[in-house]
């Protein structure tokens, strides 16, 4: 609860400097029912879209949105590999913590280690995008603007 | 943008009354890549994936978790009817507002009129649900304290 | 391997002769986890896609595939509108038979009564398509090759 | 109707002996516009969607189903892992090989390697799968007439 004001505060007053901290970012996720099987809990595969939205809104607070990058630099971020392990179920109504750490920022690619959490973490997992160009889906560097941004620390 | 701000304040301080206007309450639901298609826009099922979440968080602000309906009350809220029209479609980034605007509550039914908005009505949908026992699945009588909470109309 | 070529023959074969009768097609559904929710049934907006996924199947057995009409025609048909009623729900690991029937043509709109059944009919729609221009997203005339395959009655 | 009762057939009449080759299966998925984003390529979760139906087919194809699995048996699969590469991009429209390969079957856990294919293998995975009781959610022994139809290999 508290994250999620925190999270509502911060992006909407932009008073946040992720450059201070670029690699702790945490996006809340509320539950509902599209996200749950019959089984009683979230869907396997939902989660991989709950860690795509914290790291489309961990880049928005860095000062990129995705839309931008590709009109202006050309390039969109794609997932390369998932590594993801499933330790305990989310369910319904759940507002679970979602956190964005990028652990390595190479030439074309960034490595993030990401958890979903409800106190307990419920699931981790590691996800390796590549930043490549929008027309030829070739990879590319990544811009030095965001390179800066994020902590350039190859 | 103003929206979502009211939305997260409005809610974690409980300080709204929807009470006093139980009537108008608007949900903003960021578009992400799991929620278009390869026609560069929103997929049209999604939209009612929105409307669901408004109507969840609509209920919510009025004091009422879903899990706690079905716990306490044994009953739960399904969907009879969707009446929709796509207007524009909305596209990755769009902040849209989701609005929730229920102009019928009836002995077991609730009537919403409901729109997706950025600036222009993208889509718009009148939604049947009724309350029905969690068990047997039957239509029951909407509790007595949801009546008087969400405006007792008949 | 073998399964799917079986039903890929009787497809490309053309034994099975759609022009004869239009009107009729229904394609098979198989439930999975992915489509339920924690209600224990479809989740609500799932159904819109088993409807869609009949409807290009529709198509494709009429001998067009949508990828040709944008590439050739550069026309694309999208979604107008949907009134859908949820009579009993589905639930994890049914065979649905999603009907199509196209009951009426126009010069740029096509419209459906579709249904998904399991012995008895668990929901109906009917579904109103537009055929627009793929770059303007403009109502355009449906090519007249469709309009005659699929039984030009205005 | 005549299409699905074929694969329906085909599957029901056990003419194929999933039995004499436990760790070959290929199920076909065909991609439709739910399944894609609108970068043009079928959105990454949906490949754990595509895959696990592959893995239920493969389950029904060696007689079992999951209901009666959890009504007879009271045991349920539920995924442990997944490591996930993706190589190639499949579009709209594609109809994708998805390929269930039983590596290990061990006392409660089952490992898979499974690729989805148009020609060249597009994604890879390995998956754990481990069967709990379906009340406790604790790992249980897989029941031997599965082991024994899949292959008891320890």
């Amino acid at each position: 609860m508290l994250i999620w004001q925190r999270v509502c505060y911060l992006h909407e007053s932009r008073e946040w400097q992720p450059e201070l901290n670029p690699k702790l970012f945490t996006w809340t996720v509320r539950v509902y029912y599209e996200d749950t099987d019959s089984g009683g809990v979230v869907y396997y595969a939902n989660y991989l879209k709950f860690m795509e939205r914290a790291r489309t809104e961990w880049l928005r607070a860095a000062g990129f949105d995705q839309s931008v990058l590709l009109n202006e630099h050309r390039v969109i971020f794609v997932v390369r590999s998932v590594a993801i392990e499933y330790i305990k179920p989310a369910i319904f109504d759940d507002a679970l913590a979602v956190t964005v750490h990028p652990t390595h920022i190479g030439r074309s690619q960034i490595v993030f280690q990401q958890t979903v959490e409800r106190g307990d973490v419920l699931t981790k997992a590691e996800v390796k995008i590549v930043c490549v160009n929008g027309d030829t889906f070739k990879p590319v560097k990544i811009p030095e603007t965001i390179r800066q941004k994020l902590g350039n620390e190859n």
